[in-house]
């Protein structure tokens, strides 16, 4: 009752659902654009719920969108094991990011059918809402708060840049589940995914295997001030938000560069204000920032940093100051079994593998909070992600799929009582 | 068929126009958001529209929607006396704020109805378009584009925020006129205008001589990068665009501190990026500065530092940059004759009066490259201004008004040649 060790998953199966989904949401030239809860989304959410129950699974949506599609087991009193990723992509996003891994989990659940193959335990595949952050604040929204970090409450308040908050857009979609989020007992999760970064593609390496993830910690700032003409207002007099929050972003983009020689990264990523107008000083702005380092405690310096300079960039510009919203993950947070056995896997199947750490935000990094958790990594080419010109070719994905099939069989039909 | 010397307006009538146009485009709490070619703004038109014609002004519009009211003069063949100045305001604007001297103009003509003074040449009085460049950028758009400065093609192509060009939008409200933009005669243009500084509150003078204005050079400036991920892209290869566009910010802010004691000024107003999200790396941001000095010299030098900053902050962000537009203002543009009489009608009327520069930008700076020109300041309270709290009482404007009556008066009737 052992996943025959020459099973495999169906390439070009698999390679036409990613053509199906590129077809969703285009952004740019062989991009996508395609927003969490926006009518794109929609698009694929339906396309992947039908594709779901095609192949027997059943689905049920909870109250933050989140979808999922449970294949029973043969002991469907123990937890399932979860597999999945994000279907939701950046404005300017990939074909590939999030969604290699929820297709991925639909094509082991593909391959288990065609091999009639029944796990002891239950397996369910997810696609988590809003994992990108790119319309609703914070990224990995959704996984939050069915990890019990985010509120209910919270999650459905979060406002778009269009107004609409989310939990109205997850109704207006018709994806406002009735099923309770989170709160029930997982196995364990996978999550497959392209690398994002440049390792694999240039050592021309099959598998990652993710060790452990790099300490992230993101701040949204908003600033306050006083409208006044840009001209008359002597300097002492002025109180620019917008400055403040420019010279915010500044000094988070230098911190970056103090720690660049041992791989430590920052990101202004974003900065609104009002009424940000010719002619007249904004009293009001926000900023979206990170800093992020492999090592925890030269991230939690990193931090400290940025939190320290939102009050100086605040005083400088004769504002107030405040960080609504700050987040953080990362550090030792997969399952070592988990991981070991991954990498027994990807030697099993013959394939090229090194361990390394994931850069990038993950769902699995909320997921680790609650039950074991791993993931898998496939090279993209030049690490280029966020963008349109992201890349993957079916040989590039192929390792990484069979690697995820032998590992979710191989974590769901264990024998021991975990 | 001299105006008697005693001669006065109507202060209570002035004030109900004021407090009318008060009504139209409300925004916060005593203020006003009647952001140039708005629904708001084609209200308050319509009734100036109506007043003009009530009080027997021929009504033309412009191919930029400038809107004049002419009343006729003794000999018709001379070149009319213009007055008058905007009725758009800031996103946060006041009462006040270019109001004072559209009905002002509107005043005089009523006045002089009362006393059945024809004057010997026309006189005309205007509402100029956008000249807070709130809503399209540059500001004084459509009075530059009278005096000969930006092409009619370049005006009408000039977009907003929400998308909708400014060609577009004067179609849109009804405001496309017919009349040509400029190229005509003009004998003269005085603006009465709010200080919109502190001085004549704070020394509790009456009327404000504008003897010049201060040297003001503005940029847009447009950066280029690349979208890639917050998280494992390294640092060297960001192209950041909105980093580049807050570094530059910050270098003009830095730059107007380095002016401030000799009452330099700098801002930083706008910033926009896209996509400006979580996550994700900008590949395009805009910025909108200015730098301003009292000396043209160190107005020049603060220019060149700024220039010099577009490519040294892209530089910084591995970005492309180009400045798309700038305009500068300012100097000794103002008539020394007409400002002498300005002072002499303040003096005969027994008002106090000061000499004293202006600091924002006015439609009196581009008139003044096509005729001769003069602005007349009234008290405003703390120089609080492009803000709801913006306040001038019927008691601050009434010297200026009555000086305005007398001096276009005075140069209407003039029997030298010009």
């Amino acid at each position: 009752m052992t996943l025959p060790a020459s099973s495999r998953v169906n390439l070009e199966r698999f390679w036409q659902t990613i053509e199906r989904s590129a077809e969703i949401g285009k952004g740019r030239e062989g991009g996508l654009s395609r927003l969490a809860l926006s009518d794109a989304d929609k698009e694929i959410r339906d396309i992947f719920v039908a594709w779901c129950r095609e192949d027997g699974l059943t689905v049920s949506v909870d109250q933050v969108g989140n979808i999922f599609g449970r294949r029973e087991g043969q002991d469907n009193s123990l937890p399932p094991v979860l597999v999945g990723s994000h279907l939701d992509t950046q404005a300017n996003g990939g074909r590939f990011d999030g969604i290699v891994g929820v297709l991925g989990a639909l094509e082991t659940i593909r391959t288990l059918n065609d091999l009639g193959h029944v796990t002891r335990r239950p397996i369910e595949i997810v696609n988590w809402t809003n994992e990108e952050g790119a319309r609703f604040s914070p990224p990995m929204l959704a996984s939050g708060c069915f990890a019990g970090t985010y509120p209910l409450d919270w999650t459905h308040t979060r406002p778009s840049d269009d107004g609409a908050t989310f939990g109205a857009e997850l109704r207006r979609i018709g994806y406002l589940g009735a099923a309770p989020v989170g709160g029930r007992e997982l196995d364990a999760y996978f999550e497959l995914h392209i690398e994002q970064g440049p390792v694999l593609d240039a050592e021309k390496v099959q598998v990652g295997v993710v060790t452990h993830a790099y300490t992230s910690y993101g701040f949204l700032a908003e600033f306050k001030g006083e409208t006044a003409h840009a001209g008359p207002c002597a300097m002492e007099l002025r109180r620019n938000a917008l400055i403040a929050a420019a010279r915010l972003l500044v000094t988070v983009d230098d911190l970056g560069w103090d720690y660049a020689a041992t791989g430590g990264k920052s990101t202004g990523a974003r900065l609104a204000a009002w009424p940000n107008k010719a002619g007249i000083i904004s009293d009001w702005a926000q900023a979206i920032c990170d800093v992020r380092h492999d090592d925890p405690r030269a991230a939690a310096v990193m931090a400290e940093r940025v939190r320290r300079a939102v009050g100086e960039a605040a005083a400088r510009a004769g504002c107030t100051a405040e960080i609504l919203d700050s987040w953080n993950w990362g550090g030792a947070i997969f399952d070592p079994e988990m991981v070991s056995d991954i990498r027994r896997q990807a030697a099993a199947l013959g394939y090229t593998h090194r361990d390394l750490p994931s850069q990038a935000g993950h769902d699995a990094y909320f997921l680790a909070r609650i039950c074991p958790t791993a993931m898998i990594f496939t090279p993209c080419r030049n690490g280029i992600t966020h963008n349109n010109n992201e890349l993957a070719t079916r040989e590039d994905v192929e390792p990484g799929l069979n690697v995820l099939l032998h590992s979710v069989v191989a974590r769901a039909d264990r024998q021991d009582s975990h």
